[in-house]
């Protein structure tokens, strides 16, 4: 009789985003005449720039004639893409990366997901608290975080790290060391972000106790200031210790259209073997590659081009950023992130629980945001709004906060 | 200090295709004057049928305007292709499949390789032998194999099915009862197909023993002969025991485009617990869905006119397979395979090694092909031949066999 992976069962409620949908469509059913404006889920509204529109038509051109039609890609990626990213993303903050020590991917939520695969079973991961659910719930699923304790609401095998207001949400070096630490920087939920020396710390801990950092840099394209890394690799010593992965949903709008990349330097060694050739044996054996008119569109985005014209999208939504942050300061709330980030993390009124101003929002303003406690129980007491909606709509969901 | 998964190291060489590619890189660098011809990676060649490429080219312009632009996707993907999959796929051949039992994923080979995250590590597989290599490798990676036997070319742990021309190609009930049975029909590497009565004898052993079987139906597109079930729900009793996955591409040439979709019925139990929901899970955890212009391609290739062009794609590459089959057969050769699938399977000449005669394929005629025993021990002695190339080249390939 076959048997399933009961570390599944484990799993508290559904994945925080599916939830989220379902009370939404729940109560546009019950409400059809109201206008719902989302400023949840963190999906961009802003159409595709016209650099990456025409690359993919292109593409699709190429697809419909024998001789340019493209099959199977190459198992890392076209090397188009690849060369575009070691360029840009990389050798322009006077870091190197070579080829194929880069791995084209569907999304750095896929990545994410899958990194667990090439661990062992009895890794301790580390997380920040609060914290993006998949690294949590990956491990869950793989049977590496122990038992769920519900009245805690965390797993018993899993170091948190609080960030909050009171340390400025730089995560403190755990007591107990971890074997495998994921960063999210620029964070993802609280919108703030590490300075060089603060990331340099966790570098430098990773190295002496021979952790693995895994790096997520979905949000760098939004940095403004100067001291905070767009990437892990700008760290001394970050190759021997850290993966990162890079996302276009949010760089370029392509949530939607989905692309994204993971870097396993071949530095980074356990025990003589390289993490680098089981990310490759691991992506050649379950996954098949980008769409080929995928992979152009990823490279338009880093025509002259497609950096202005991106460039622009990040500033439209960082100036709803500021204006989020303005509008809700002056209505007296405290506000964090925001900066370096397209997300806002605000403290709930008057202590409010987080659903409970989640159930506010949502049936008095008919806006969506999301609860900071579904990020971790240090997320208890704040709340997430994102800077993704139209500036319209931002604007006007926050008129109707006002009137709360 | 963090530890990887040692069941990587335990994988023997690299995967079949990774190799092949890799020796035939280093031939051609060899040779930079030959032309070399493939009929080896199963990659399709045609272009995308116009159906196809007149809804991407929409889908992109959809993607450039605000009001129409489409950020993350439905879990499950887009209801108008999983509409178009169950009433095409289905309910034309009298099978019922709920919107929610369809899941729309990258392709048929991520989910093949995933699909071992939903079960316990516990679980016997059996396999064909031979076998698409992902099964058994994806299964390996999760520990679920037992040790490699190197002399034996197997997995202790795997009840592998003898698949040869013994006994028709067609796989033995195994004494040894399994949890998890991967059954790929019509069969790659082999060519070959089970008829109705066979599959759903199969289908009566799972419910019997409460193993699970998991069909890739990726090349259902091929079948050309009545008593070929198209899907295995076709078989009584198949929703209480049976995973179906399928691919774009290779009835419709997306293997550069990346769509397929997997179906897990709710009757599909395990000790109360739905796998359709664990499915559900990982799903909306580690996935993110195909891109929306992809899902549109895909709709496109259930209209009216994309069925006619995609099956007269088909008929081009089944008129290769007919070529292939006749040709090797007036040379000489025991072929298999080839009219309800889209590959050939002939006996290496003289007892020949599998590796010794791609060897002699490459270097005597520059025609690539795929050596049996890549597939498993008892793919030895056997090559296959994929009839997805050009005519012209089929053709030449042929020619040049002819002449070893």
């Amino acid at each position: 009789m076959f048997k399933i992976n009961d570390n599944y069962l484990k799993l508290p409620g559904s994945y925080l985003f599916s939830t989220i949908g379902k009370k939404v469509a729940a109560f546009k059913e019950a409400n059809p005449d109201k206008e719902v404006i989302s400023l949840g889920i963190g999906d961009v509204t802003l159409p595709l720039a016209p650099a990456v529109i025409e690359a993919m038509h292109s593409a699709v051109d190429e697809m419909s004639r024998a001789e340019t039609f493209r099959g199977y890609a190459p198992d890392l990626g076209y090397e188009f893409l690849r060369k575009a990213i070691a360029e840009n993303d990389y050798r322009a903050r006077g870091v190197e990366i070579e080829l194929d020590e880069i791995f084209v991917s569907d999304g750095a939520k896929s990545d994410s997901g899958n990194i667990v695969d090439i661990f062992s079973q009895d890794n301790i991961i580390a997380v920040t608290d609060p914290v993006y659910p998949v690294y949590v719930d990956s491990n869950a699923m793989a049977g590496k975080t122990g038992e769920y304790l519900k009245e805690k609401e965390c797993w018993s095998n899993v170091v948190y790290m609080p960030c909050v207001a009171e340390n400025n949400f730089v995560p403190e070096l755990p007591e107990k060391t971890p074997d495998i630490i994921y960063i999210c920087c620029p964070n993802n939920p609280t919108g703030t972000a590490l300075k060089r020396e603060d990331l340099q710390r966790w570098v430098d801990f990773a190295n002496e106790k021979k952790a693995v950092i895994i790096y997520d840099a979905a949000y760098e394209a939004y940095i403004s200031e100067e001291d905070v890394p767009h990437s892990i690799y700008e760290c001394d010593g970050a190759k021997t210790c850290a993966i990162e992965m890079r996302s276009f949903s949010k760089n370029a709008g392509f949530t939607g259209t989905r692309l994204g990349f993971t870097v396993v330097p071949k530095e980074l060694t356990c025990q003589g073997t390289s993490l680098n050739s089981l990310w490759a044996r691991r992506h050649g054996t379950k996954f098949n590659g980008a769409p080929y008119i995928i992979q152009r569109a990823g490279e338009a985005v880093y025509s002259e081009e497609g950096k202005a014209q991106t460039k622009e999208q990040i500033a439209y939504y960082m100036n709803n950023a500021k204006e989020i942050r303005s509008a809700l300061t002056d209505m007296g709330y405290t506000v964090f992130g925001g900066v370096n980030a397209p997300y806002i993390w605000l403290r709930t009124p008057d202590g409010m629980k987080s659903w409970d101003f989640f159930d506010l929002l949502l049936e008095k303003a008919s806006v969506v945001g999301t609860p900071g406690s579904g990020f971790g129980p240090s997320g208890e007491g704040y709340f997430r709004l994102t800077a993704f909606g139209s500036s319209e709509n931002t604007r006007k969901a926050l008129e109707r906060i006002k009137k709360l």
